[in-house]
C-alpha cells in the first residue's frame, strides 16, 4: 500500500519540491540542483514513471488518490494529501488536474546515440517558450520523428509546462543536447544528415521539393528571430512552407512555430517512406 | 489630434467596455449586450480599424501614444490613458502590449455570401478554446483558405484572445455562422463542395489521398469529442492525418487540434492548385 500523508502546512519542507511553480527563475535553479522535474496530471504522471524516471514523491488532493492506486502501490515513495487550497499556497496555482510527482530526471544520452539509427530529426535552436517545445514533441512523436536534438540554449522540455503540453510525449522520443552551438550541427551533417533548414522565406525550396537522401534533419529556429545565420548558413538547403500570396499582402505573414512544426514533421512523415 | 484623456479612477463609468477581461462569463455578456470587443496591442488594433470595425475607445498607458499616434489622428474616439497599476485594476490583468481599444462589432454576412467563390474552406464545429479558434484562423488565412464557417456553438473569433492569437488574421479571412447545426451542412454540400470530416481513427483516407472536386470543406471537430456522429455521418469522406504506428503504440495517439488543423490547412493548399 501507497503511503498517504495527510499536510497541511504550505512550508512544510518536505513539499520543498513543489513550490511556487509558476516562478520560472525559481523553478529552474531549483530543478538544476535538485535533479528533478514536476510531472502534472495523471496521464504525464504514469508516462514519467513508465519511462523509468524514479518519482521521489507525489503531492495531490485526496480525491486523485484512488484512480491513481495501482500506480501508487508500485512506487517507493511518500504520497502527500493536501486541501485544494494548501495546494494552491504551495504552488502558486490552482491544481486543476489534481496530482501532482516530483520526479528525477535521467542523464540525457549524448547526441550520437538518438542519432543511432534515426532517419527523420529536429533540430530546434534556442526555443525559449515552454509550451511551444512541449507542442512539438507531441507532433514530432504522433508523426514518427525518431529524435529530437536541442540547441544549448533551447528551453527545457522537462519543465513542467513542456511536459504538460506535450501530454508525455517528452518521454516518448528521444533527445539530446548539443554542446556547441557552433560545431555540432557540422558534426551532424557528417553523420550522413541532409539538414534542412525551416525559414518563413518564400524565396526558399517549397519543403516537399527539396532533394534529399535517406536521412534528414530539419532545423527549426527560435519564436522571435527565427534561425542564426549560421544555422541557415551550415544547412544543406533553406525551406519554406509556401504561404498564400493573399495573406502575405494582407500582412498575415508567418505561422507560428508550432504550427510550421506540425506541418513540417508531417512532410517530413511522407518524404521518407517508413 | 488624439484627445488624450487621463483617467485614474477603475470605476471610471467611460471605462466599462474593459472591465475584468479574464472574466469570461461577464464578457461574454457585456459584450454581447454593446455589440463590442477588445483588441489587444498595436497591429491587432490596426488590423481591426483597417477591417474597418468603428473604434469606441482606447486605453492605453501613456507610452503607447507616440508609435500609435497616425492610428489615434485618425480616429473620431476618445484615448483614455491610465498608468499600469490602474490598467490592471481595470482589466484584472498586466496588459503587457500596453494598448486595448473596445471596437464595435459588424454584422456577420450569411453563409452563402463567404462561400460565393470559395473553393477551400473549413467548417468548424462546436471549438470551445478561443486560442484554438485563433489559431486556426491565422492557419487558414496564412494557407491560403478562403472562408470559414462556424456551428452556432463554436467558440467566437472575436473574443479578446482569440483575435491575439490570430494576429488579427480573424479580420483577413471571410467567416459566417451556421443558424443550424443540423440542417446548414446539408446545404453547403447542395452549393457544390466535397465535405471531407478530419478525424484522428487511423482506418479513415489518409487526407491527401481524398478524392475531391473544385470545391473542398474540411470539417474540424471540437477539442474534446471530436466531430458529431451527425457531421460524420454528412460528410463525403472521412480523412485522417497519418499518425505514426509507433507513437500509437505508445500512446501518443492524437495531435492536437490546431497542429491538425495546420497540417489540413496545408494539405487542403496543395490538393487544388490555386
Amino acid at each position: 500500500m501507497a503511503r498517504l500523508i495527510p499536510v497541511s502546512d504550505p512550508a512544510d519542507p518536505r513539499l520543498a519540491d513543489y513550490v511556487r511553480l509558476r516562478d520560472m527563475n525559481l523553478r529552474k535553479s531549483l530543478e538544476a540542483e535538485h535533479g528533478l522535474f514536476v510531472a502534472e496530471g495523471e496521464k504525464v504522471i504514469r508516462r514519467a514513471a513508465g519511462a523509468g524516471h524514479p518519482v521521489r514523491s507525489l503531492l495531490m488532493s485526496r480525491r486523485w488518490a484512488e484512480p491513481l492506486a495501482d500506480l501508487l502501490d508500485g512506487l517507493d515513495a511518500p504520497v502527500y494529501i493536501a486541501a485544494d487550497a494548501v495546494l494552491e499556497a504551495i504552488t502558486g496555482f490552482q491544481v486543476h488536474r489534481g496530482a501532482l510527482a516530483s520526479v528525477e530526471r535521467l542523464p540525457l544520452p549524448a547526441v550520437d546515440s538518438v542519432l543511432a539509427g534515426a532517419r527523420r530529426v529536429l533540430v530546434l535552436e534556442d526555443l525559449v517558450d515552454h509550451a511551444n517545445v512541449g507542442s512539438i514533441y507531441r507532433c514530432a512523436a504522433a508523426l514518427g520523428i525518431d529524435a529530437i536534438v536541442l540547441s544549448p540554449r533551447c528551453a527545457d522540455p522537462l519543465y513542467r509546462r513542456s511536459v504538460k503540453v506535450s501530454m508525455g510525449a517528452v518521454f516518448a522520443i528521444p533527445y539530446a543536447r548539443m554542446a556547441n552551438w557552433h560545431d555540432d550541427l557540422v558534426k551532424l551533417r557528417a553523420t550522413g544528415f541532409t539538414l534542412l533548414a525551416l525559414t518563413p522565406d518564400q524565396a526558399a525550396t517549397p519543403m516537399d521539393e527539396a532533394a534529399t537522401g535517406d536521412r534528414i534533419a530539419l532545423l527549426l529556429g527560435s519564436e522571435g528571430d527565427g534561425l542564426s545565420s549560421h544555422w541557415l548558413d551550415e544547412a544543406d538547403e533553406a525551406v519554406c512552407i509556401p504561404m498564400s500570396p493573399d495573406a502575405m499582402s494582407a500582412g498575415v505573414d508567418s505561422l507560428n512555430v508550432t504550427a510550421a512544426a506540425a506541418i513540417a514533421c508531417h512532410t517530413l512523415s511522407r518524404m521518407v517512406p517508413a
